[in-house]
């Protein structure tokens, strides 16, 4: 079950939502079980307007964010779980049943990272690139003859079990060194304190765009292949799960390449 | 997590649903989370038709049960549950955290009996007197901020709770006596099992029914009582627990004194 604070540090997400009454019963999903914050992608203008303006809208609809792209809506977020039916896709990340997410998300929001929960339209569900921006993916445990919910169903059942239900957390193999370290010293010895700080969706954005530059600059690999080196670079640094520190190091080391290799 | 011949004894019962989105939303979910005896009871008919020649309706929906009373749609089960919020009323029954409903209910149906799952109209919920159909009450625990649910996500949280999600099962007092007596001498050995074929409701009712019509007939209380009556019994009834041996007995006793105490 999280914590007030920790739902306050966990985005709902809705990549263009089509139907206004779903857009609706998102948020009144997210208000029956206390999460407050809602960004919408790239909307249908008409249906985000009718949404918002339903009698009975929830106030968090008002103040929902808007962006455009979907990396920009998750760019402070250092857990990105993307949602949807996997029983077509071979997904190429971590699946988690939606039973077993909880405890994942509440590490994360007790290292003080920031989560967002990603639904995508109702039709197609999340693309393959915006998959890529994800972390892990959640399952919905449906049944197979009908495994395809509906999108404020599928909202609602995800808050319930991440606000509702009691669960265990995760055991953390780092328990011992925690407990020898006084809590205030974690960042000033940062050399023998294990780094607690996760890299966030712009930080591994910043790492992947002049990592694919570099490829570029020497010629790594074809231009036709550029779209599908980027798609699985964004996957690879999701699942290094770098701190910001290990992104800044490798951006750096990048920059340097770049400027030799760059005529 | 109910099997799928136990959801296959479990009833969603859906009384004087008003939105045929929300109609179709239930059944959906149901069929989501593998669920296909739904009951519609006193359906606004417009609404119904509506909800039944809806593009994409679910099978389930045209499979459907429609009973004109509560306690007709309910008649067979022997375990009824009702659902609501509970936030502006003081329950006369057992209420049970959605959570901890799914080992009660399996328990239930390991008893061979039948489940039903009430869910009342959008608005108003379920009445009173639904309510004192129900054997328990489930909550679930939503914000109190906006304790209300929609009800196409209560159902679909509701399922998903039940069989989607792993449970233990309930400790069972009889364990010991259970596990010494060979499961095909249950019905046979009657006076040394114990009985475990729970009353359903209209065994429940038979003797309400009776009992009422004595009380009458002994002037018990005024007519003026008799409604209110009538209510604390099914409620009484109801926290019995009674089989359907102890429902028959109650039932021939309370014939007997009618036919000596009437004129």
């Amino acid at each position: 079950m999280l914590t007030e604070p920790q739902r306050d540090c966990t985005d709902v997400v809705l990549v263009s939502p089509r139907n206004p009454l779903n857009i609706g019963a998102a948020a009144r999903a997210m208000a029956n079980f206390g999460f407050s914050h809602l960004t919408v992608v790239a909307p249908y203008e008409a249906h985000w307007r009718e949404a918002k303006s339903a009698i009975g809208a929830e106030d968090l609809l008002q103040n929902a964010k808007r962006e455009e792209c979907l990396a920009e809506a998750v760019a402070e977020c250092t857990l990105v779980v993307g949602t949807g039916t996997l029983a077509h896709r071979r997904p190429e990340q971590t699946v988690t049943a939606l039973p077993e997410l909880g405890p994942r998300i509440a590490q994360e929001l007790e290292q003080g990272g920031r989560v967002a929960l990603i639904f995508g339209p109702e039709k197609r569900g999340l693309t393959r690139d915006d998959l890529a921006l994800c972390h892990l993916l959640v399952e919905i445990p449906t049944h197979p003859r009908q495994p395809s919910m509906n999108l404020g169903q599928a909202v609602a059942v995800c808050l319930y079990e991440l606000a509702a239900r009691e669960f265990r957390p995760v055991p953390d193999e780092n328990t011992d060194e925690n407990v020898a370290q006084p809590a205030d010293s974690a960042t000033a010895d940062a050399a023998s304190a294990p780094e607690r700080n996760p890299a966030c969706t712009r930080d591994l954005d910043l790492v992947a765009a002049v990592v694919a530059e570099t490829m570029q600059a020497a010629n790594y690999s074809p231009a036709a292949m550029q779209k599908v080196n980027r798609h699985d670079l964004n996957l690879l640094l999701r699942r290094l799960a770098l701190t910001r520190r290990d992104a800044r190091r490798i951006l750096g080391l990048f920059r340097r390449i770049l400027w030799r290799i760059q005529p």
